[in-house]
C-alpha cells in the first residue's frame, strides 16, 4: 500500500438522469435518493484513496437549496480533501445539468467522514492525503477545522483544544463557511 | 387547516427487513440506504404534521455509530419537534433489532429540516405544535437552540443575535449534546 | 425464548409515501406491490413474536377496496392474532392517507399463516399468545375459525371436525365476517 | 371490441431468475415478491382479455408448498377462466426451475379477481370467454363456484342462493378443491 | 445431461408491463432496459439448453426500430439457434402489444452469444441443437455464418476460411440480412 | 444552440459499486445490468453533445471479455465519435476496479447511435463534432466506416458505395478493428 496519495488517485464522477422513482409528487428529485448517491460516490473516493474496504462514519449538515428535476442529468463528482489515521474527509458536491439548455445549478455540498476497517472490521492505517495545489492545501487545513467542530459537536474535545478552529473563527468573524 | 397540533398527530414509524442490495460487502447496511429511508420518514412526518407538500431544506450532521446487518430489523421513528412560520425540525431515530434475540441497539438520530410549499412552490404557513410533556417541551427548546447554531453556521445569523443558543452553550459548557 | 408472548410485543408498523413504479396507468398502487409490502410486514411480526426465521405458508383472501394513490402515504399495521405449535396468524390493516386532507381510508385487511423454522429448515414452535383485552381475546378465538376454514377448504380437516367453525356459522348465519 | 374471446387469447407466460433481493436471509424467494410476480401476470391476461385497464378486485386464498431458490428459474403462467359482467377470474400456475437439473416444480396456485373499468373508473363489459375443451369448460364451471364461495365468504350472498357452488358440494363431499 | 436437446426445450417468453422507471421523458422504454431484459431472457434460454450456469460472450447488433410506451406489454421470446462447443447463440425476438387494441409491434431482434461454465469457470460442452423444421434448419445455418461475421469482424477469422460465410454472400448479393 | 461542439463537451464518466442485485449467482456483473449502464451513459453523452431529447437507435456488437465482480467499481466514459445529420456515434468504455488493489481491467467498449428528436417525436439536425486531437480524427474517421458497415449489413447501402469502408478494408486486410 502506497504511504501517500494525491488527490487526483481518488477522484470520482457520477453521472446520473433523474427518473420518476428518483421524484416526489412536484417530479423534483428527493433528498434522500440524492443522499443515497452522494454516500455510494464518498464510498467510492475512500475505497479508492484507501483500497480498504470503508463505512461511513458520519456526514456533516447538508443543504438543499435548488431542486433537480426529473429528467434532468445530475453529476456527483468526490474527491479525499484529508485523511487522518484511519479516517478520511471526502467532499462531494452535486449539480444538476437541464439537457435542453447544457446550463449547470450548483446543487448540494457534503462532507462525509469515512472510516477504513480491516478484516476483523477494525480502523486501519490510510495513506496521507499530499495536497498539490493552493485550492488543495486550503481545503486540507479546513478539513482539520470541521474534524475539530465535529468533536466539539459531539463533546469529545473541548473549545479550548480545538486550537485551528478557535484560531480560525477568531480571524473570521461573521464569515459564512467554516 | 389546523392552527395547532401536536406531536403525536405526526408520529410515523417504518420497519424494514435489512436485504441484500442494501448491504456494502460487509452484509452491512449501506448509510446512503439509511439516509435514504430516514430522508422518506421525515417527509411523511412533515406532510402529517403539515398537510402540505414538503420538500428536505436540510439534515443536520449524522453519525453512523453500529453496524446494521443483513436480515435485521430497522426501524425508524420520527415526529415534529417545532415548526417554525413554513418550516419544521423532524427528529428521526433508528434503531436496529436482531430477529433472533428481539435485541434492539440505537443506530442514528437525525433533524431533517422540512419546508412546507403551496401550489406555486412558495414556502406557506405551518401549524405551531404544541407540546404536552416536559419531553415534548424540552425538544422544543432545544429544535430553536439547534436552528440558531444552523444559522450562525450558514452565516445568517450573528453569534451575537443567537440568544437560546449561547445562553444554552454559556450553561452548559462541555456537555455533549447541543 | 419466552413460552409466552403478549400482542403488543410483535405489533408492527410500515408507512411508505406511494412512488410512480408502485402505480399502474390510472396512478393507482398496483395491488401486487402492496401485496409484497404486507408480506414483509407479516413476516416482521411473525420474526418478532418467535425470534425465529419465518417463511410465509399462505395468504387468505384479499380483496381491493379503494385504490391507493400515487402520493399518498400507505400505512400497514401488523399483529399476532393466534400462535398455534409452529405457526402464526398474523393480521395485516392497511390503510391510506391523502397528505392534503390528513384523511385516512381502510383498504385491505389480510390474514398470514407463517410458520416458523430452525437451522435445518424444520417447523419450530413458537410462544402462545396471550390476549390481553376483549379485542384480543375475539381476535384470538376468531383465528382458530379461520384456521378450521383453511383446513376445511384444503381437504385437510372434515366440516364435522370443524366445531369451532361449524358452531359459530350456525350461531352466526348470514353475517359477513367468519 | 369482440364480444367473446377464448382462452388462448390471453394467455401469458413469465420466466424470471430469482435474484438476491427477491430471496429471505434462507435464499428463498419471499412470498410477497412472488404475489407481486403473479398479480402483474394477472393483469397482463386480464388486459389482453378485455382489451381495458384492469384494476385486482381480489386474489383468493394463496398457499405456498415449497421453497423456490435464489438462482432458480421461476415461471407463471396465466390465462382467464371465466369473465363476468366486468370481471374475470384469472388463474396463475407457478413452478421453479432448477436450471442443473432441469426438473420443474410446482410452487403455486392462485385465483384472481380482476376488473376492467373505463376512462370514468367505472367497471365497464367484457367479452364473454368461450371455453373450448373439456379442461377449459371445467375450469370454466369451477370458476362459477368460487364466485359464489367468494359472494358467501364476504356476506353478499346468501347460502341458499348459492346453486352450484351448494350443488357441487353436495356432490363432493370431502372434496379437496372446490 | 442429455447430448442433444431439440429447439422446444428451452423456448422461454417473459412478459411485463412497461413501468415509469422503464421510461424516459418521452415515456418510451429506455433501450437500455430493454437489453436488460433480453440478457435476462437469453440467460434463460441457455440454462434450459445447457443446464449449466451461463454467461454472456456477445451481444450482436442490435436496432431499436420502432418505440413501446409506458403501460404497453412488452413481450420477450427466446430460443437457441444452435450451438456450437461450449456456446449457443439464443435469438431474442422482442414486441410491444398496446393493451387497448391488442395490435402488436414487432420491435428488436437480437443474437446473443451464451457460453457454459463448469464449477471452475471453465467453457464446458453443451448439448448438440436438433433442428426439426425447415425453420429451425434455416436458423441453425445461419447462426454458422453469423459465427464466421463475428469472428472476421474480430480479426480472427480469415475472410478466406469463413466458408458458409462468403458462399452465401456470394449467392445473396445485397440481401439485407446476413 | 451551437452550430459544432468539441468532444470534450459531452464526455461523460459514471462510477458505481456491483451490488447484489447486479450480479448472477456466480457473483459476476450481468451483461445486461452492464448494458443498461451503458446504454444511460451513452443517452447523457448523446444529450450533452446535441441538446436535445434522444432516443438509441442501434448499438453494436458488445463482447463481453472479462467478469465484474461483486463489489468491484465499475467505471464508464463515453464521448461522442462523430455526429451525422441528426445522429451521433457514441463509445462508451467500461473498466472495473479492483477496490483492494487498484488495479482496472478493461472490461467493454460499445458504440451507440442515438438520435436527436424534437417535440413531435422527428429527427433534428445535431451540432457537428469537431475532432481536436489526432486521436478524436482518428475516431473520427472510423465512425463513418462503421456507419457504412451498419447501412451495409443492414442492407440500406450497397458495398460498392462504401466508399471510405472498401478502401479502408482494402488496405487493411485482415486488420481486427474496423
Amino acid at each position: 500500500m502506497m504511504s501517500s496519495k494525491n488527490v487526483a488517485a481518488s477522484h470520482t464522477e457520477m453521472s446520473q438522469i433523474v427518473l420518476p422513482n428518483h421524484t416526489n409528487t412536484l417530479g423534483n428529485m428527493m433528498g434522500g435518493q440524492l443522499l443515497y448517491l452522494m454516500d455510494m460516490c464518498a464510498g467510492v473516493v475512500a475505497q479508492r484513496h484507501s483500497n480498504r474496504t470503508v463505512v461511513t462514519a458520519s456526514v456533516d449538515h447538508v443543504e438543499f437549496s435548488s431542486p433537480i428535476k426529473l429528467g434532468d442529468i445530475v453529476t456527483l463528482a468526490g474527491h479525499v480533501n484529508r485523511s487522518f489515521r484511519s479516517s478520511m474527509e471526502v467532499e462531494i458536491n452535486v449539480w444538476a445539468e437541464n439537457p435542453r439548455t447544457g446550463r449547470k445549478t450548483a446543487s448540494n455540498r457534503a462532507f462525509y467522514t469515512m472510516v477504513a476497517i480491516d478484516e476483523e472490521l477494525r480502523p486501519t492505517i490510510v495513506p496521507t492525503l499530499v495536497p498539490n495545489s493552493p485550492e488543495e492545501q486550503s481545503r486540507w487545513e479546513a478539513a482539520e477545522r470541521r474534524r475539530q467542530l465535529r468533536l466539539v459537536l459531539a463533546g469529545r474535545l473541548k473549545v479550548s483544544d480545538a486550537h485551528e478552529l478557535t484560531h480560525f473563527l477568531l480571524e473570521n468573524v461573521n464569515k459564512a463557511d467554516v
